[in-house]
């Protein structure tokens, strides 16, 4: 019998018809059933007579299967084994513990993303260094687009389109007319009743790979810098949209779904709309993948049952992770910065901080137990962004990464949490332990102050092991045992941070 | 006929009895009056039988006065002459224009201060190092007290005191529990009803070397940083202080009235305190010098009418100078920022921002129309503290400052105002050219962004000189003339910023 491991994807295919619109003519459905579930999804059509249906088995033993079509005289059934997971393969993303994710096996997911918008629309080259390059980093989620992207430095043809068709011509774009043709759909020909299952094919490559590296593909399905016309389509056509998309990808366990980047640019839609979306993808996503929407300048209502968590663009060109306490206790869901600016040096305010402003804005997410999203913005003579097209790196925030993870990961349970306990700093304590708890664990940083020393009292009795931290030039120094009033010496300098382990 | 510059000091002075208490047994004043004005001023007793009468004539020409106290059988007569001020003596400062400063003469005045709390009751050497440190600096304002402080690094005696009698005993005194000392008034012994004159001479002394250096001196005349029962006298005696510090400081004309320190943590005193001593200063400065409150959390409310301009303590770790368009919105007077936040490396968050951050502060204060305040806590081994003892300066921020003021001192007219033109990025345009005019002069920082080129239009026609100018190195780079669409190229560093002033 087939073996498919716990949380990948179990494929099968029905030959049907070509002939008219299969895309529109025809529905499939496959039903999942084992000791634990019972699972309906929908099936697609892949082009050339081909019809999918995928699915994502979350329990281990045997499942038997019916699929259904209605080019089908009788039903097909079939059987296969959902075996253990390899390593390396938790299961998606949730949400754990109202603002902290893990795994589904348990695992804690301490979320370190970047944007790249349309790296996966680039040339087989670029995006074989992009994977390169999300190999080497700590990032674990990356935010990109199903369409292609028109914009600043974007304005070159994509690798492919979603629909068959043909898009406007162009070579009449320059850096200064590009926002006349945004958010318009004169001069493209496009049936937005036919994808292009190509498209999509190299898409679910792109998610697949993202996969194996263990990177969460945090999936943009809408977005307003467009020139082709697929932010303005008509809603029919948005929910054809949809429905092709959830059949397509929500079996890949490492997808998010993102319904919209900056949606209140998205000047056509409503919030009924963005209401609607979710609907859908609430009942033709069988698996409850994260869900949430991103904003230019209001967020969106992040109250909404559906939204999993904030995917939050900052509000304010100076304060952005440290209002995390507070988006915290408004929104009790977990805080997702995707957007803080970007390292770079692009003209566009939302792009050219320094890395030690980036890597400040991390560290402050994380220690106000929020999760901080990365992006990149150098300008250079290939015209290659890591922000829109991927690539190679070339700030200096993203090399210091790692080492935050690697302390990160050290949080007792699974999440951090801000502690007022200290004025003029950024303390962090484990979110699982309350109150006395507490005490076993402190992460404090210093941000952009620089003190020669620090005195803290944190109880007369409690032993805790005190590690010096620069998170600049990552180091990390052990300075013993303190206990009962002790004096931390600094060197007087920004981006400091200590460590207070409590000895057992 | 004795000669007085105008704004000058003219002083006279009485004999009268030693006997009984001087200091609220006997009251005297004078009527000075010339063809321009009449004022009365108080005069006070200045120990050893001498009572004197200050007087700041605002006007050129001849003077005639009367002397009058209850000790004098026959009221005094005298006269003098006012006569052209020197170069350098421009008159005290005025509110010039709801959000800016002039001198009295219309010179414009772009305040730039600094903070040494008891600068003045140090030893002479240090007094002559801090005269010597001020003289070299860009600083033409510094906040310092009346009252000794007692706080962190200010444990040891004040020079002298200005009660008769003595204080507790300080060698019981040490970092840990200095705390528990403040506010009280326990183990000492004043005569509250007895000034000390030689403490109030010696003020004087630091006011007109002060006013020699062309600094003005704010006066902060209560605060809560206390062991010796000053910020919790009762009425009466806070009255008869007021009254006493009125007399003597009124008529230097580089004198403003800081009625406290962090007046919310005087905990003692009401509003209603607050208001009857602005009503004090009201009616015994004659000169109408500025006036206002400095905040530790809570800012006093600057809209009262006797309040001249906003003080203002930072009350968020992240955003001060940010928010003064908010501010000058909210007050409608001039936005003074008594404390960002201090250069150093002291625990304490209020002293620990490096010189690159102090810098970033001040450009942002400057470019949203207000005036930035410096401060410095470099812990050393001598263990003085510019912010509170003078003495030299340690940091980095303040080489910068004459550097600014040259710049601040192009703006036309006297000041500037935020220019939301621009976004993501300060923009400063004159305050006194509106709409048209507005286009005259553009001061536009980058702050801690990191441009590598922005691109303008301003308009189709006007011709402008375009500077490129780096703020912490102090460099300018004259790019020449720029007209309609233009692109200017930057280092893609933080710290930026460009000129632009109209051709004519």
């Amino acid at each position: 019998m087939v073996q498919v491991e716990k949380w990948d994807v179990f494929e099968t295919e029905l030959q049907g018809p070509k002939e008219g619109n299969p895309f529109t003519e025809h529905t499939l459905q496959g039903v999942f059933h084992s000791q634990w579930e019972t699972v309906t999804t929908d099936g697609f059509y892949d082009g050339d007579g081909v019809y999918k249906i995928r699915f994502m088995p979350s329990f281990e033993g045997e499942y038997d299967y019916t699929l259904s079509a209605d080019f089908l005289k009788d039903p097909v059934k079939g059987q296969f084994i959902s075996v253990a997971p390899d390593e390396g393969n938790h299961g998606p993303v949730r949400v754990a513990n109202t603002w902290h994710f893990a795994y589904e096996d348990g695992t804690p997911y301490y979320c370190l993303g970047t944007t790249c918008y349309v790296w996966a629309l680039q040339s087989d080259e670029r995006i074989r260094e992009t994977l390169q390059t999300l190999k080497e980093s700590a990032f674990n989620k990356i935010r990109f687009c199903i369409f292609p992207k028109h914009y600043d430095y974007n304005l070159k043809e994509p690798r492919s389109y979603p629909y068959e068709g043909k898009p406007m011509d162009s070579s009449v774009l320059t850096p200064e007319n590009f926002w006349e043709y945004n958010n318009r759909s004169e001069g493209n020909e496009w049936d937005f009743t036919r994808f292009h299952p190509e498209h999509f094919q190299h898409l679910e490559y792109c998610i697949k790979e993202l996969c194996k590296l263990g990177i969460e593909a945090d999936l943009i399905v809408m977005h307003p810098y467009d020139r082709w016309g697929f932010s303005c389509m008509t809603k029919e056509q948005d929910d054809l949209y949809w429905k092709y998309v959830l059949a397509r990808f929500s079996a890949y366990r490492n997808v998010w779904w993102s319904l919209a980047n900056e949606y209140d640019l998205l000047h056509d839609k409503t919030i009924a709309d963005w209401e609607r979306y979710a609907g859908l993808i609430c009942t033709h996503d069988p698996y409850g993948h994260l869900r949430s929407v991103h904003n230019c300048m209001p967020f969106y209502d992040y109250t909404r049952p559906w939204v999993t968590h904030c995917s939050i663009q900052r509000q304010d060109l100076y304060r952005t992770a440290e209002n995390v306490n507070e988006w915290r206790e408004r929104y009790r869901k977990p805080v997702v910065l995707d957007e803080i600016a970007y390292e770079g040096n692009v003209p566009h305010g939302w792009g050219n901080i320094s890395g030690q402003e980036m890597l400040r804005r991390f560290w402050e997410a994380v220690c106000r137990g929020g999760y901080p999203g990365h992006g990149e913005t150098f300008l250079n003579e290939e015209g290659v962004l890591w922000w829109s097209h991927g690539g190679k790196l070339h700030g200096e925030s993203h090399k210091r990464f790692q080492f935050l993870l690697d302390i990160w990961k050290q949080t007792p349970g699974n999440g951090l949490m801000p502690c007022d306990r200290f004025w003029a700093e950024v303390c962090a304590v484990p979110q699982v332990s309350l109150s006395p708890a507490a005490k076993d664990y402190y992460l404090i940083y210093y941000s952009f102050m620089q003190p020669a020393l620090k005195q803290y009292h944190i109880d007369d009795t409690t032993e805790y092991r005190l590690k010096v931290i620069d998170t600049w030039n990552m180091t990390i120094e052990d300075r013993g045992i303190v206990k009962g009033r002790f004096t931390v010496e600094l060197p007087g300098k920004p981006y400091m941070a200590i460590q207070l382990v409590k000895e057992n």
